[in-house]
C-alpha cells in the first residue's frame, strides 16, 4: 500500500472540509478494513465546487451536500440527513437560546466557509430576505480554524450538527428557521467507472453514518 | 464591518492549514481589538503554493513554514520557531517511543498533507534519504481530519508542535532527527502596500505567540 495515493488504483474522492471531518476518518477505516488494497484520495473543496470537479473529471466521485443540486446531471447515493445549527461559545450570551434566529445573532462576529461552500451563499440569502446583514469577521473553509474561534469565544458559526466534538467548549442551537441538509455521493452520469470506484459506490450504498 | 471582507479595505493574508489552525485564531483577535475597521480574509493553501499567490498578486502577504524558501525575493518578519513532531494517538504502540525513527513507523498508517505543503516533499525526501518509504494512506490539508484519524488510532501524521490541543488523545513524539521549524510573514519585494498592509506588517514585528 506504500504510495499508491497517486496510481491508477486510487479512487478520487471529493468531501467539503465540513463533512470530511466528522464523516471520513469512519467511512475511510471501515471501507479499507474491507478493501485494503484500494486506496483513496481526498479532495477537499466545497460542495458547489465540487461538481464542477465531478463534471471535468478531476474527480471520480464526491461526497456533497444535496440540497439545490441539479441532481438529473449526476448518479447519486442518499447518505444521511443532519442540520446546519448555530455553534457558539458555551459562555456566549446567545449560548442559552434555543432556537435563536437570525434576528437574534445579526451583530455577533461570525465565521462564514469561503464561497464555493454550500453554507455561503444560503446564510447570506437568509440574512439578507430579513434585511439583515451577517457581522463575517473571517472567511475561512478550516473546520478546525473555525472551531479554535469558537473555543476562544472570539466568533461563532454554521456548522453540521455532527462537527462538533463534546469537548469543544460550545454549543449547537438549532435556528428557529431550520436548515435540514441532505448529503449523498455523486457521480458523473454515463462515464465508465473503474471497478474500484464500482466498489466504492456499492459500500456506500450499504454504509450507514452512527 | 458587516460584510466588507471582499472590500479595498481588506487584507488578503496566506496561512497555511496547521499554522492557521492554532496560531491565526489569537493573532486574528489581538489585530482587530487593535484594529477593528480593517478586515482580514485568510487564505488557506500549503506554503509552497502561498509564495506563488504571493508572487501574482493573489495574496497581499502570507504567513508561512520560512525553512527553504528563497528569501531574497521576499520580505520577511521572522514570527516564531517551532518543530515538526510525529504525532500518534494516546494507545498506539509509537506513543512510549522518545524520540521516533523513520524506520520505527515506516509501515504505520500515515496521513501526509497535500502537495503544496511544506511537510509533503521534506518528510518524502528524509524516507527517501534512508531507502524507506511511507506508509500513506491518505493525503489531507484539513488539520481537523488529520487529527480525527489520530483521536480514532486509524493513522498517525507530522504536525506541529503546538498545533495539538490536550483533549485530543494523541502524543506528540520527537523525531530522531528533529525538523526545526521557523515561521515568519512574507511579502514581495518593490510593491506598494496598503495602509492597511502595512498596520498589519507593523503589527506582526511586534507580535509575541505565546
Amino acid at each position: 500500500m506504500h504510495e499508491k495515493a497517486h496510481s491508477k488504483q486510487t479512487i478520487k474522492l471529493g468531501a467539503p472540509p465540513m463533512i470530511g471531518a466528522f464523516m471520513f476518518p469512519h467511512l475511510f477505516k471501515q471501507f479499507k478494513d474491507a478493501h485494503p488494497s484500494i486506496d483513496i484520495e481526498i479532495f477537499e473543496h466545497g460542495s458547489s465546487q465540487m461538481t464542477q470537479f465531478v463534471d471535468d473529471y478531476t474527480l471520480d466521485m464526491a461526497i456533497i451536500i444535496l440540497n439545490d443540486l441539479p441532481l438529473s446531471q449526476y448518479n447519486m447515493v442518499h447518505i444521511y440527513d443532519t442540520e446546519l445549527l448555530y455553534c457558539t461559545n458555551a459562555a456566549s450570551p446567545f449560548a442559552g437560546l434555543d432556537p435563536v434566529s437570525l434576528s437574534d445573532i445579526q451583530y455577533s462576529p461570525l465565521i462564514l466557509m469561503k464561497e464555493g461552500s454550500y453554507q455561503n451563499p444560503v446564510i447570506k440569502a437568509r440574512f439578507a430576505e430579513q434585511q439583515l446583514a451577517p457581522n463575517v469577521i473571517l472567511y475561512s473553509n478550516q473546520v478546525h480554524t473555525i472551531k479554535n474561534f469558537i473555543k476562544n469565544d472570539f466568533a461563532s458559526a454554521f456548522i453540521l450538527k455532527e462537527a462538533l466534538d463534546e469537548q469543544d467548549h460550545s454549543v449547537t442551537i438549532p435556528l428557529s428557521e431550520p436548515m435540514p441538509i441532505q448529503i449523498g455521493l455523486i457521480w458523473k452520469k454515463k462515464i465508465h467507472l473503474s471497478s474500484h470506484a464500482l466498489t466504492f459506490i456499492k459500500f456506500i450504498q450499504k454504509y450507514e453514518f452512527k
